[in-house]
């Protein structure tokens, strides 16, 4: 491919006006030649996570979200809450490219053994901006994927397996010896229990309706957890007693799930122990917030005692904790056990364009639930 | 003194009835001999800390306090409200000593060097069970006073002094370089400003009315916000600018302040910072949880980015984390500056009788605002 092939390409762009009003649209950008470390990546297939969801909408109501611009150049608009701008006053009036990861082939690379040996590779890639036809990014931004794997397959080898991954090294460096999730039928939560089973790692996961029950279950879930359940208290405390798990991964955020789980926990603790103490079971009991699908306030009522800890989780410090060494290792598994443990699910493959339509726009405004749409820039 | 002078004694002891009913009650039990390394200690002033609230009261309703028992043996009673008798369940029908520290003299004493070296000293002691008038402990549990100490100067030698160190070095061990202090016009909120002007620490105190700002600027605290300010968000996130202060310890514990200094600490490092990231400021804050002052649910609101964490703070795990050697250089300081920087105040001095009395009963159910009593269980 020479550089006239890939000279330029379309590019997603979000813009937060200092009068209030998201605008997404699609613009043609030059794509850079590649510096002697670089490679050029055509982008085939890019997911929407969760994690894409801030940047792309920021606070905007999409449930008012309309459509402007001409019928060739079609802009999103919705409007921003007046009391919720003060969260965006560093990004106003300037376009933002979205995407943190994405599939695809290399098709030009910079003089560096590095870049060189990835030319036709078929690559994950993480970096922003791919959310576009073409990247400019270093060689060490791909993962190279086994031969016979496809762009789509690759998409999402990075936000979901390393955060699930993540959670499973966190749980080990932190001292705890099984763990907690919730949203758990999500693609992230499905290759958690993979994880997890072939580890040996004993998972409690947290759904809220019986079909997610099942999803897990046909993966070979053994603790499955329905917030829904009138008995939702119980069976989670059993679940406790019985794993022993003392970590939770929380994807909501809001709201009072996070505080039953630590009450829980303290709960199995009790359970087994004797004497009495004001100040609760002395065992550490962690939460860790790790997304917001609920946007409600985190509610909690000091019913777990006083050895306990809730904290924000995310992916690029905890990689940054453990290091190349063990960020390499983390990749090198991804890579191997793409096609199985970290395969993901789309609902629908669309297009740039369609990123832009109503109704997915207000779809993701609604539910704000976790990704099932695959982008392919070129569609 | 010998064993007949010391050999029975009264003793503060709290019930929790399986059918719902707290009462507290003195007992005149016998003050066990001590073994090699013991000593015996006659108490003189003990005060009501909050830590001590929750054995001495439990859950119970304490302003549906009443009297019951005979003129010369009575006893305070109140009823625990049914959804709150789950907490309390591991303490049913056992008769609780109540008590964290004291002040006494040390009069009778086992025959190992360090019990012997303590006979007729003026000493702080903890270990529980204090609110009686003879306790038997382990030499190591008493903190030898100098000379010229009164037992009441010795009285909180212990937790509000130890908590207010290990703040501190708290912060220094978890990388921070100034901290935030709720509740701060308290007596641990007094010593706390003592220790971090004597230290150069810049301290930020987060106070509610106007003479408790005035109370700190008399000790010549620097930096005072008063959360009933109509400006306090700013007034906080300037002082917090100013003093780059990322850990807190609030004794509220409930309700929204704790989120809301997160939120400033957020604000205040934001305000120097340029680009966007949607997970906020990279730098980690982070609030300890070490009373619960305000017993409402916990709220927090997501504003604060993902680099987070909040937690319950505890005297004992912290002082086995920083072991004997760190434990006696605390210890060390407490007793060197007893009249000083440790020195605490007490609204009244009361007998054992009246801590049975409706009148404080009622007060501390109501305010459970820290402690202002101390008890002498001879008087």
């Amino acid at each position: 491919m020479t550089q006239s092939e890939y000279g330029t390409g379309l590019q997603l762009q979000s813009t937060i006006t200092g009068s209030g009003q998201l605008e997404i649209k699609l613009t043609t950008i030059e794509t850079p030649a590649p510096g002697p470390g670089d490679v050029v990546v055509r982008i085939e297939a890019s997911p929407i996570n969760p994690s894409d969801l801030g940047l792309l909408f920021g606070p905007a109501d999409m449930t008012q979200a309309s459509q402007a611009g001409s019928a060739d150049n079609p802009v999103l608009t919705a409007p921003v809450p007046q009391e919720l701008m003060g969260m965006v006053a560093a990004r106003l009036d300037q376009p933002m490219p979205v995407g943190n990861e994405a599939g695809g082939i290399v098709v030009a690379a910079g003089e560096s053994e590095a870049a060189q040996a990835l030319l036709g590779k078929t690559v994950g890639v993480i970096g922003g901006a791919m959310y576009s036809q073409f990247r400019t990014v270093p060689a060490a931004m791909c993962l190279a994927l086994p031969d016979g794997t496809t762009p789509a397959e690759g998409a999402s080898c990075f936000v979901n397996p390393l955060t699930a991954l993540g959670m499973v090294e966190t749980m080990r460096l932190e001292g705890h010896s099984a763990l907690v999730h919730t949203a758990a039928a999500s693609n992230l939560g499905q290759m958690l229990n993979k994880i997890c089973l072939a580890d040996d790692v004993a998972l409690v996961n947290i759904v809220r309706r019986e079909e997610q029950v099942e999803i897990l279950r046909a993966l070979g879930a053994k603790y499955v957890c329905n917030s829904s359940s009138p008995n939702f208290r119980d069976e989670l405390t059993d679940a406790l007693v019985e794993t022993g798990a003392t970590i939770a991964f929380d994807a909501t955020g809001g709201g009072t799930l996070g505080g039953q789980i630590l009450a829980c926990m303290e709960r199995a603790l009790l359970r087994n122990s004797t004497g009495y103490s004001g100040y609760g079971s002395p065992t550490h009991k962690q939460l860790y917030l790790y997304g917001r699908l609920d946007r409600s306030p985190t509610e909690l009522t000091a019913n777990y005692g006083m050895a306990w800890g809730i904290g924000g989780w995310l992916l690029t410090p905890f990689l940054q904790k453990i290091g190349l060494e063990g960020g390499t290792r983390l990749r090198t598994r991804v890579a191997n056990e793409i096609k199985t443990t970290f395969a993901s699910h789309y609902s629908a493959e669309i297009s740039l364009a369609e990123v832009l339509s109503l109704d997915s726009a207000k779809a993701y405004g609604k539910q704000a639930t976790g990704s099932k749409y695959l982008i392919n820039p070129h569609k």
